[in-house]
């Protein structure tokens, strides 16, 4: 079952991005607590950006060693501090807000086809999250976003972080499965680089929003990517599921 | 919500025994190999018993630092063949066989209220496996069973295997949760005992035929238990949910 023309056994999701809309979810979150505190005249959905921008960084200390295994609820506290910090009125956010800001991570609403798709692909293929989010944050998530896998695996089980190999390949052999009988599903190319260089399938799907309308980044697959979807509803009906 | 009278945050299954019957799946997997390859006069349940009864051995070698990490399916395939050399007419039974029987343990039915009990339980509850078995084999059996987790945690997580403190401890942290707030939920007191002692709640589930119409073992709770419950439908009526 390893051919190009043969389907996968397993998919391993991406999820910030790729299931669900990381951007206006936290830029509600945060206009919410805003509004709540009266503090005004914040670009939330700029503090979204900004604080997802440091995202690879924070995650790169993990991945080089510098620091050891650290879940994304201390890496995304540590960075809200930063961001906050040159984000004029915002910065009045108290600690406990900015705590709860945090886990705001762990309630992203799903992009509209999100649920069904996955649903659909589930009947077909055994579907886990290959997620830089840990394990509650993504269980959180899930439940929060109406997302059923088969398991959740990904940066926590393997003890660091995407794109490192390690993570993909610990991936495979938790589904008891060679890498070639794997398809990651991403909206990003540098997830499937990665993937692909450990001998993973991969699908691409197409998220042109995600960093906003003047979105210029990952709007088309790299080179060598087995399937190309505009939604996972769309990935399900290529895949046959 | 740590109070004894406090709910639960998650639920944590132990999964053989407590949510599916392996003893019937797996002598009526060994009777049809053994039509099949026209194998007679081979009591096929009290191979499935004598098999599980090399479980708790083989765990051991695992426990005790003998051996490094080894998945079920190694061990189970090793004890299959002490067993089977003790069975008579079973030895027949050629290697590829063996290895298929293997597998059957990837595909046990569930009780007949285990799903159903499962899905109101998982409304209120984060549910996970907290299971021996490899989150290859505890997916596996899960797709085959109609069994939805939150998340497939358990022995692989930790590297080692139940009762060892460990697993129970890394279970709750993957939950994100204080052991507290964790209820283990086994058909077992032995890993009753365990959980309360890594500070979880606990609940009895009664499967008073696990081992067969004349089963002398975990009939009645420990002391100390939280929850007892004739089954999982049960469980979800007295939690609630």
């Amino acid at each position: 079952v390893t051919g190009p023309g043969d389907a996968p056994r397993a998919l391993l999701f991406d999820v910030f991005g790729t299931c669900v809309d990381w951007r206006t979810s936290i830029a509600r979150a945060g206009a919410r607590a805003g509004e709540r505190l009266g503090i005004e005249g914040v670009d939330w959905t700029r503090v979204a950006d900004t604080w997802r921008a440091r995202y690879g960084p924070a995650l790169e200390t993990v991945r080089d060693g510098t620091r050891p295994w650290t879940v994304l609820d201390v890496l995304h506290r540590e960075s809200l501090d930063e961001v906050l910090a040159g984000a004029g009125p915002a910065d009045a956010l108290p600690a406990a807000e900015r705590d709860a800001l945090t886990l705001a991570w762990h309630r992203l609403d799903p992009w509209p086809d999100t649920a069904e798709g996955l649903a659909r692909l589930r009947r077909r293929f055994v579907v886990a999250a290959g997620s830089n989010g840990h394990i509650a944050l993504i269980v959180g998530l899930s439940r929060h976003a109406g997302l059923v896998w088969d398991a959740v695996l990904g940066a926590e089980l393997a003890g660091t972080y995407k794109p490192r190999p390690e993570v993909y390949l610990r991936c495979a052999r938790a589904l008891g499965l060679p890498p070639g009988e794997v398809m990651m599903v991403a909206a990003h190319n540098a997830d499937l680089r990665a993937a692909a260089g450990c001998g993973m399938r991969t699908a691409f799907v197409l998220r042109a929003t995600e960093h906003g309308p003047g979105q210029t980044t990952d709007l088309a697959p790299r080179e060598g990517v087995d399937v190309t979807a505009a939604d996972l509803r769309d990935l399900a009906a290529r895949l046959g599921a």
